[in-house]
């Protein structure tokens, strides 16, 4: 009777939902502080003092008018003017306020780049694991994902043969995300050069455009001085999707923006169909006072060293018990290899320590679980005699 | 190349983007006290004072991460009690917070209503005139949208003897809107009973489930002592969409609730498909902060009185003169009659005197114009010598 895709999401979303009521059930029993959850993205640290700071300046200092009104459906002007200045700053790129479209979160602008690209049976590639609602964002617009798994032995990088293989006449776009949601790992230059390559060779040979769709919420969560590449550099059909929900810890507010700039293949139509997506799908404009706080927190960060703090208490904890897990240098991500074939035993095995993590299945990768490593660094020592007597279980302890 | 739908749309929004430049090139030449631009609906009152003071104490009394962080995609459990404690105590009904979904504006709700309702080829009926978005929201999700032309004599008032003929096994839904954009007028309960009757009996003779989507943003904006019908009264399969747009002056912050009642067909897969389609559309949670603002001013509104000001300035005005329009109740739209056939040709004229208004053709009901009077008084008092010209010219001048 109802849609029947949605009815379908909505059982499987049960899976979600069981886990967070485990939650629950589990901090309701032992206490908040004797459960270790991993399983969400909820940034730990918060805010910092700037954007309050913005949002009494606004407030006392602007009409409300032109603080809550509307405005253009692509966002402020000036905010734009300012973000593109701001990519210019640090990228080296000459953007204007023109090429970008204030979005709703990175997921708003995301939804909007797919309805505005994809005509139905048109295919968007994905390395594996992956952050499964782009299936979804894909689906809504008629479009077919097409998961490229990453090699574990490659350190999840995306596999380049595996890509070339599978791009077709059909294959209109490729969603990346850099630092990786749920692995944790930042894809180098190299790495871009080379996708940047099998990209180009497949254009030429097709004769189609091929858009790389940059998902960057994690952009400044990179660690031991790793650089995350801007992708616009590397490859001249890029268009990038951005989220202050992780760098100013503002993920309920969903604000974000869209980078188009104009040497993209067919750039006025798609940049018209964009505008007009976001209208179409109801999104109307990202949130006003919020285009107006990024604008004046644009330099800002959240504390960015405590996340890297963690990472290493984690990192460190896991590999001194013995466990495996891809190298984590960016994002909050840690991709723990299970030290059993199927993973979902070993997140059973987990929650009997009050420890919750997300099976790999989730992502697309069974064999792994994702440590979100965004909690107090208590929740981290917390969890540590639960792992080393689950190391033991499994024989992971160093001889 | 890029999505076929989006482009075409993008090349018919160059009209809208045409009125729009030409009253900014009408206010560069004359000045901005000089054009009288009633194209707009976006509120001219300010929100009440109570809208900052609430931003003040949240920010002052919250931990940032509880105001700013993520929370579960329907919204803050404590917001969406206040909001059906609201609605019980206003309209006596039974709802809990479960039957809450906090929305991105009442764009988002429809949207999200529609995705989690529409299987392809499903038809939506409305009323004509009416705001075309729903057209792109309907097609968003492979529907059919139908419309049934209200009839002039009737004073735009829905026609159930073309909604009855209208109905066929595929009708999934009928939006309406009430107080209505672009009429001005307000369905009384005589109506509203009319409509649920036609409902419930083709629901009945074909055994399907007909949903009545009521998108309310201009619920508090009725005049006269008009009351606005509580739908889900008259039928049961009824979900209202609001928007905190118009009655706190917030179009720009993308805030509204989706109400779904427990007695309304399917309710358990409904409900479910409306949770995950927020999230499956990009949407994730409508906007923290502004959801615990809206908490906290729910029995507050801009001033009201201020936009029936402007209604009677701009009836008695233009009736005096001689102009026909339908009778304005509510919203802050008058529907006037054009003077000749073809609406545009006197949209043409009113430019001359630098007065901007929408053809009904953009409603899908040609004759009319769209008279936005949520503006200054001032540029309600400006605008009539223009009027009065044009009243001479076509011979409406009383005598």
């Amino acid at each position: 009777m109802i849609n029947e895709v949605m009815a379908q999401v909505a059982a499987n979303n049960s899976a979600i939902r069981e886990m967070f009521e485990e939650g629950n059930r589990l901090r309701a029993l032992f206490g908040p502080d004797k459960v270790f959850d991993f399983s969400l993205g909820n940034p730990y640290f918060p805010p910092p003092e700037s954007v309050k700071t913005a949002v009494f300046e606004i407030l006392n200092n602007m009409e409300p008018n032109a603080v809550h009104g509307y405005m253009a459906n692509d966002g402020f002007p000036e905010v734009r003017r300012t973000v593109a200045e701001y990519i210019n700053e640090t990228f080296g790129d000459t953007l204007t306020g023109d090429d970008i479209i204030m979005t709703v979160g990175a997921a708003g602008g995301l939804n909007i780049t797919l309805k505005a690209l994809l005509n139905p049976g048109d295919e968007v590639l994905v390395s594996a694991p992956f952050f499964l609602e782009y299936g979804h964002y894909v689906r809504n617009y008629g479009g077919v994902l097409v998961p490229v798994p990453a090699k574990e032995e490659d350190g999840f990088m995306p596999d380049l043969e595996g890509i070339r293989n599978a791009i077709t006449p059909k294959t209109k776009a490729f969603i990346i995300n850099n630092p990786n949601n749920p692995t944790g790992v930042i894809y180098p230059a190299s790495v871009i050069q080379g996708l940047a390559a099998v990209l180009e060779e497949k254009q030429k040979e097709f004769g189609t455009s091929i858009y790389l769709i940059s998902d960057e919420p994690y952009r400044e969560l990179a660690f031991d001085g790793e650089e995350v590449p801007y992708l616009p550099k590397f490859y001249r059909n890029t268009i990038v999707g951005y989220s202050w929900s992780k760098s100013l810890s503002l993920p309920g507010e969903r604000i974000g923006y869209l980078a188009i700039p104009p040497r993209v293949d067919n750039y006025e139509a798609l940049r018209g169909a964009a505008s007009v997506s976001g209208r179409v799908l109801g999104f109307v404009n990202a949130p006003a006072l919020f285009q107006l706080v990024v604008q004046r927190c644009i330099r800002e960060s959240c504390d960015i060293a405590a996340y890297d703090r963690n990472r290493r208490l984690l990192y460190d904890g896991l590999t001194e018990l013995g466990y495996s897990c891809a190298k984590p240098q960016g994002a909050f991500y840690l991709w723990l290899k299970s030290p059993v074939a199927d993973e979902k035993e070993f997140v059973a095995e987990t929650k009997k320590y009050n420890i919750l993590l997300v099976p790999g299945t989730s992502f697309m990768c069974p064999g792994y679980v994702r440590v979100a490593y965004c909690v107090s660094p208590e929740t981290i020592q917390g969890s540590m005699d639960g792992f080393a007597a689950m190391a033991k279980t499994y024989g992971l302890m160093k001889k």
